[in-house]
């Protein structure tokens, strides 16, 4: 039995941000998914709904994808990709850190209700007010991004760190939304960090599972979108 | 949270026959999937590695799929295909009982062998002398089939019932198979019989959901067999 178990669907992005930390340290685990059916449908699967995005491995059980990917990051310290997260008390670290924090403080909350409010609602339940007002945030946010990447690769430095791989959900769900896709693909720097990011087996692999579902032909692409878990995906 | 909860994967034979009365019964349920990792690539789910076939209920915990299959026709009673098992006493019920009896005793050992032995194993690795017999027996028994099918549309009556529905996951694998689909196809009513079971549409759906897998690019044909469990499709 592998010791590392992931309970939840890959489109959740909680999920798909621990897969892509799995990946990148090459750490054998077993995802667990729940489906839910009534009659020969599969309904979209929501956290609450019978199941809770979970880590569990020898030390415990984690809901946190951020603080989880950090512990895989430390766990596994010498297998993988060791860049994730460089050692504590490092220049390098300091840097990760700052990022880290950036994302959480200013990217996630703009690019998360942009993700619900245009991925989960019809259009007539969204409130174009709030869009109107993330998309100027973010637009905000992201001029800050497109500085930094003048100087560095990568958020953090040179080398791709646990502080790009954070964005990866969102960002997926902004290039792929025609209401967003601008924010990203209309800053050279950023665009250019992003076919990077996204271009990396780990997270091919995540957005191939992700897909896995809308194969399914009474799956359509707002189901897909539905299957994203309501109220753990925003900040609280 | 839907009340009842089955874990396993749906190529496993004993989940297949599960989720068959599940849906003829247009019972709510969730599906909780293992999926292992190593590396990029899905590893095969065997049972024992990490998770067992279960059904869950507020009944409590079961593990054999007839005996599931049963219970779950019992406490369904009053809704969905409500000729999947007659009240206790009647006619039609001895019938049925008679033939779920049946499948036990000399239906399931021989087609379980065939499926191990053809579909798990390597041609090099497979005991042809188990094989030629098993197809031997096979062969008597579906020669009684034969005959009971040329009084009756099913086998317990006139009426789709468990009895139809245990003989589901084997048969789908035997009528797939080259040295198999023989047994089933030179007989006139086996065949007439297996086109109306199969083509229902609660199997045909549990054959999509089977199919899933196989759609993943790196998952083969053996790879999904693989998928089987080993020890807990052998009755032992």
């Amino acid at each position: 039995m592998a010791s590392v178990q992931v309970s939840g669907c890959p489109t959740w992005p909680e999920v798909a941000r621990v897969l892509a930390c799995l990946f990148e340290k090459d750490v054998e685990f077993q995802l667990i998914r729940p489906c839910n059916y009534k009659g020969l449908k599969r309904m979209p699967s929501i956290q609450g709904k019978g199941l809770r995005f979970s880590y569990q491995d020898g030390d415990g059980t984690r809901h946190d994808s951020r603080e989880i990917c950090k512990h895989i990051a430390e766990t596994y310290a010498h297998q993988g990709n060791k860049d994730l997260l460089a050692k504590t008390g490092t220049v390098e670290r300091d840097s990760i850190d700052q990022w880290l924090k950036t994302e959480v403080e200013i990217f996630d909350r703009p690019s998360t209700e942009l993700v619900l409010n245009l991925g989960f609602k019809l259009p007539m339940e969204a409130d174009r007010e709030v869009i109107e007002k993330d998309k100027q945030r973010l637009n905000e946010v992201l001029d800050e991004y497109e500085k930094r990447l003048q100087e560095t690769k990568f958020l953090a430095g040179d080398k791709f760190t646990l502080a790009d791989l954070f964005h990866l959900p969102n960002t997926q769900f902004l290039v792929s939304n025609d209401e967003c896709c601008s924010l990203i693909r209309s800053r050279k720097r950023v665009i250019r960090w992003w076919d990077k990011i996204s271009l990396r087996p780990s997270w091919q692999r995540v957005v191939e599972m992700q897909q896995e579902i809308s194969l399914l032909s009474e799956d359509t692409r707002r189901h897909r979108w539905l299957d994203i878990e309501l109220r753990g995906y925003l900040r609280t």
